[in-house]
């Protein structure tokens, strides 16, 4: 059987979840792909753990395990890992830490899983051609929509169609908000709630403003699309606007607002965009209530295909192991 | 740049849609596989056709310029493909001449790609056995709901997750006659309507009693849930019982009926079903109209993925060649 460390940065809810899932895993990697997989090193900001042989599962280490200053280049050099699943947190000024991680493990042979999304935005094309130059995979489901199929929806369920537009809810949090809206909440409940429940970013404007819609629109569109758009060029449109007075009338209307990303492929390129739109009550996407994300992808030949899925942690976690799957099945 | 020399077994509506769009494609096979694609044999029941150097575009051959008998073993063994894609009529009693293609291509090294149904429901793993003998592809997307994304969403996009349930709209036919009669056409007149629209077999038992879901689900459970079911071991139900009144019915209760494939996966194997089910307008499923397929997948921990295309010849050759791609994305 041939051995597979991994290696995971940023070790807080995220980072936790996927090594539970990927070490409740292990007998499956076995079974299925001929791999013994092992959990073998996790840091977070300040401290990291080192485990030749794989820490035990099912939950990883506890933080007072750790040993200060295992972290950045130093991690990455002395665990030895085959595959890096940066969960850390997201910086899309710079790339954070997490650009590091992944620029390091690419630079060495190892393959890559983004979670978050900073460093995917501030360098994709760097990084992509970092990994290529290196022969080794560098993958993103957890960032593009988590549970939600979006790039390799385009790249393998719609393999050798040209994609005509692309059209999705990307965002949980503003997809919550416009629901309970719709509910008769008030938009600052309405945007505490989805704080609550963890859902939105501490600073919320960062989904209310369209940015996250953005990034992934951003994403998919350079990932699946062979774009090369920098997140200023998506024309973007938030919903702090929003008034009860829309809401009402909304309703009189019959339809239903949904924030959209969208991608509209061109002879000059693509042009990307995240707008408030409404449906009415019988689109697929009217549907798609709080909590969920969809995506609907109009195609020469296979007409429009639509995906429409729960989101969750533990789904994002799931995301993530899939792209490690794939790493698997190639090899 | 690699040959790829495809040859096409039966030529009617449907292969020669796949043609069309093989030939459309070619320009685009070098550019993103650095692959060199012909088009170098097609044949029918009676006549077939080889050009080594390519038939040329855009739509193939006239059914004059083929030979008389160029057909069954001697047209695998004289026509050196890389690939065969059959598109012949279907049997399910002997698996038909579709059988004998399959096999032989297989048995000599060549990929195989199946859009009938019949010879993958008389020996699916025989079938699979032979391809993986000889260290080629058996693939068949066009044969288990066309664009709709059902083996390759549980086994590319799913990857790593457990499948608790499979549920699916997966006959035209079926949904298309329930969809009518739910606007008031009365249950005969609606399978005419079906038959004059091309979608319904000639004999149009087949679809509303069950069948071709049935095969549906045999074909999903056993190429993407390890399954080794057969067609008889399907529950089948089908909708030639309904009545004005069951309309009327369910009208009143503001449901939606849809003949529905589902499979469940348990310790002893799995259960597969075909049954008449209703959904409230609020599921995604109501709004699968005439015309469109679904399906929806429940897993451990991506939770419930549902996907949703229009269905037509043309979406059905496209998924033949998706398979094509996945095969050349492998090479």
């Amino acid at each position: 059987m041939q051995r597979w460390n991994v290696a995971i940065t940023g070790f807080g809810a995220i980072g936790r979840t996927v090594a539970g899932l990927l070490l409740q895993r292990q007998a499956r990697y076995a079974q299925c792909h001929g791999a013994d997989v092992r959990l073998t090193a996790v840091c977070g900001s300040r401290a990291g753990l080192y485990a030749p042989d794989g820490l035990p599962g099912p939950h990883g280490p506890e933080r007072e395990a750790m040993r200060a200053g295992l972290t950045g280049e130093e991690f990455i050099e002395r665990t030895n890992a085959h595959v890096l699943i940066d969960a850390g947190p997201t910086d899309y000024e710079t790339g954070g830490a997490a650009y590091g991680y992944l620029r390091s493990a690419l630079s060495r042979g190892v393959h890559a899983i983004a979670i978050s999304k900073g460093a995917l935005i501030f360098d994709l094309a760097g990084l992509r051609a970092l990994a290529a130059a290196n022969g080794v995979a560098l993958k993103f489901s957890g960032a593009t929509a988590a549970a939600l199929p979006t790039v390799d929806l385009i790249e393998h369920n719609l393999a050798g169609c040209r994609v005509l537009k692309v059209e999705g809810i990307f965002t949980a949090t503003t997809n919550y908000v416009l629901s309970q809206m719709m509910d008769g909440v008030a938009l600052p409940d309405a945007v505490a709630q989805a704080q609550q429940l963890g859902m939105a970013e501490p600073d919320p404007r960062f989904d209310m403003d369209g940015w996250d819609t953005a990034c992934k629109v951003t994403l998919i569109a350079n990932a699946a699309l062979n774009a090369n758009i920098a997140l200023n060029d998506v024309e973007r449109q938030g919903i702090n606007q929003i008034t009860p007075r829309d809401i009402d009338g909304w309703k009189a209307a019959g339809v239903v607002p949904k924030l959209i990303g969208e991608i509209v492929p061109g002879e000059h390129g693509v042009r990307a965009t995240v707008t408030l739109r409404t449906y009415p009550r019988e689109h697929p996407f009217a549907l798609v209530g709080a909590k969920m994300k969809a995506i609907s992808i109009q195609t020469d030949a296979m007409g429009d295909v639509v995906a429409i899925c729960r989101t969750s942690p533990l789904a994002t976690a799931a995301a993530a192991l899939k792209d490690f799957e794939h790493i698997l099945m190639k090899r």
